[in-house]
């Protein structure tokens, strides 16, 4: 592209005429020359370009670039172009104006750590990638490339038969799901995006401390947010809950109920019952984020929200973890007069998202692929997670405290008061092993005084390395202290 | 999964114990048991899920459901697990409760419209499927699959060399561009939703009439909108725009700076140059979306308003439409000062998008393959188009206008007021030709009374016949008025 740039005029026919004629073009560019519009030396468009655009014969633009040039205003140099000669064009600017900055804020949200190299991430939420089934995937996008027509348009809702496989799996586990009623999203975040959106009242509870994306999340959406608080080492509080739900009168109730991100605590099933009797009482929707119930083995068989209450419970899931996390995979599940509502609010948000990969998870899930993989990986994870139990047991100092979830990717460290979490994570990351502090995903000052372990992500070894070091610097603080 | 779910219980252990013991889930349940908090007949968690949750002995389970047992509060079944006996549960519903429904509505936009059979489709925005480079996308993917690390961890920011492949072509444009500005995202209108939630005063104008589906994504996220009239068959009326302006006071202009979309209008030079004065006058940003702009040939030599403007101007562009609908690949381009927010919005909305089909384009980028893909395609789309105004003129009656944009997928046809549009498209339908009409496009009452033409998406032939059909409906409709 060694020519310069050519400036874009608006040519319109005049009188009753459909197209442009060469007196329209004559007329307008001296008018727009005389008037300083067109800066002295700009170039103009090519004759095939305006022949182009305006459907007229390169003979008429021609013509009309002759005239302009026996008038003066314009100029023809060989090989570059027509430009502009004529009166000097004093309003416009020779260079360039610069446009306002606009007045960005980022959202409330640590921003993402990409991986360190020789850095230990002791609390990492994702799974090994070595257990992650590359060459499946990779089979599966291959034979999914020759669907007819895969590539063309899109369904806004998610691929019909991937919509139809989830459906089926739901309906394993107890709940009341047609491919109808599930809406295909970018993970759960976009799922939970698409609920909140559609809500007209964006008044929400969440458990305290809570999923700190969601929060950013609900929170750029304008959302009032209430706390609900969560111990990890305690039943709920209910009493509580009731009183702080029936003062801020939420309009949902948006709920982690299995291996709860940060703290991997799980509702027992009373508790389940209990928030739907609250929702019941005090009348407010419910939606489940039951993202990890999967992850490990003997977790699936339990109840969901959703199975115990009915279709109206709007329920999110997601492949990310499980599978792959850049397949950024993820579903809600409403009912017959809920469904159009999210369709249309994803739709807002991203219209629709790439159909190849909805297609390829479908193919991973009736290819059977999905849940030899989870098998092979639950035994995996298992090993790890007890292995991790074992280890802090040798491990952890007195006072030191952990939740033992049963699964999902994380659990809880509960540190005395008197260590400093800002010390030790400063203390930690000298020595190459870093900890998510995570003050954000609370509502105000935090109750808890610790942050996850992930033992999903690290071989047993590394793990057990990493907590080593986390040992010996918890006791040197604890002495200190 | 023959047998019933099994319920949680959370189980703790008591003092100083680190892990739970026989005599912590002897007086758990017993207490849940006659609370009445677990029912009759439920089923317990079987003793491997417990032992492997909670990383305790096979035999301290079993000795706890044995006491248990002995008590008469547990009963065994041969091969279908340990339920609960004993007393009633008089306080939990035998039948599951439903939850309150949640009170959604739907944003206000257009349902999505799937290809109905033998219903010819005028108002096309999309591009004939049949021009696209399916096959060459497939030995992308293919090729890609083999990269090590892909799937595992995703960057928020978009796929790194897929980053710096855009920036060198927007430099190649005359715009200021590193990979660092550039935050890839889920077609345009992801990048829009970026855009939106950073901005913490949700003041914006755009044209009149506006893309839909941006509208409705504004209002979602609660924006106040300022509509600026635009007529596709006249100058942008400066004075009216800057009292509209003036009186609003807008945090950002959203303006489609070629083919507009429903209209087809582009901006003269001077005309953006005119933009810029205002935006600095006034004090608001810009974001331009530039998603036509090299749709069609000659188009993308033209300044664009971040060329002219700076990098103070947010830019949005997409590969949705010129290569794959269903890549949903687009992209906003920021400065160092906004970008953060940027990716922090966008994480907030979906956290990241399939780096998959990232590399896969940006693969498609390196080899050439899409720069030979949009010339051979913009040959055939300037045959559509030079067809479609040809045959324009041919068949539409006396008092119809259509603009010449001289590239995008559509035109805007304007039809005199006595003829109801609602009415025609019913004539039209009738006879299996669909146009779309576009009121929620409109800020208020349309000033336009037309509907765009799509020349980009059906083979000429079938344009022509859906024109003709269009043509006959007019005219009678004319004579009857």
């Amino acid at each position: 592209m060694a020519r310069a740039p050519f400036v874009r005029v608006n040519f319109q026919p005049s009188g009753a005429r459909r197209r442009v004629a060469a007196e329209d073009i004559v007329r307008t560019l001296a008018e727009e020359v005389s008037a300083g519009r067109l800066p002295r030396g700009a170039r103009l468009p090519p004759v095939r370009a305006l022949e182009h655009e305006l459907g007229i014969s390169k003979n008429t633009v021609q013509a009309a670039y002759d005239e302009l040039c026996a008038r003066g205003l314009l100029v023809t140099r060989e090989r570059d172009g027509v430009f502009v000669e004529g009166a000097p064009a004093a309003e416009i600017p020779a260079t360039r104006l610069a446009a306002p900055a606009p007045r960005f804020v980022e959202p409330n949200l640590d921003r993402q750590r990409m991986p360190e190299p020789d850095v230990l991430p002791l609390s990492m939420v994702f799974i090994d990638p070595e257990l992650l089934p590359r060459e499946r995937l990779a089979e599966c996008v291959k034979s999914v490339l020759h669907i007819p027509g895969l590539h063309a348009l899109y369904d806004a809702q998610g691929y019909p038969p991937l919509r139809e496989v989830i459906a089926k799996r739901l309906r394993a586990r107890g709940m009341e799901v047609g491919a109808g009623d599930v809406v295909v999203t970018t993970g759960s975040q976009q799922a939970l995006d698409a609920v909140c959106r559609a809500l007209p009242r964006r008044k929400l509870a969440t458990e305290n401390p809570v999923y700190q994306q969601a929060k950013a999340l609900f929170e750029t959406l304008g959302a009032e947010l209430t706390g609900l608080r969560l111990d990890p080492f305690g039943p709920v509080p209910f009493d509580e809950w009731h009183a702080a739900l029936a003062a801020a009168k939420p309009e949902l109730f948006y709920t982690v109920t299995s291996f709860h991100n940060p703290t991997g605590r799980s509702y027992s099933t009373h508790e389940l019952l209990r928030i739907l009797e609250l929702a019941n009482e005090l009348g407010f929707a419910l939606l489940e984020d039951d993202w990890g119930s999967d992850m490990l083995s003997h977790e699936e068989y339990r109840p969901t929200l959703r199975a115990l209450g009915g279709p109206n419970v709007t329920y999110v899931n997601s492949f990310t973890k499980k599978l792959l996390p850049s397949l950024r995979l993820g579903f809600v599940v409403g009912e017959p007069a809920t469904v159009p509502a999210l369709v249309a609010a994803k739709r807002v948000a991203t219209l629709g998202n790439p159909t190849l990969i909805e297609a390829t998870l479908c193919e991973l899930l009736e290819r059977g692929y999905y849940d030899t993989h989870l098998s092979a990986m639950q035994a995996e994870l298992d090993r790890r997670y007890a292995r991790c139990l074992g280890a802090l047991d040798a491990l952890m100092p007195a006072g030191v405290r952990w939740t033992s979830p049963g699964g999902g990717p994380t659990l809880w460290l509960e540190v005395p008061r008197q260590v400093s979490l800002d010390a030790l994570s400063e203390r930690l990351i000298a020595r190459k092993v870093r900890i998510h502090l995570l003050p954000r995903a609370f509502h105000g000052e935090p109750h808890l005084h610790g942050f996850p372990i992930g033992f999903a992500f690290l071989p047993t070894e590394r793990l057990v390395q990493g907590l080593e070091v986390l040992g010996e610097e918890l006791r040197r603080l604890l002495e200190a202290a």
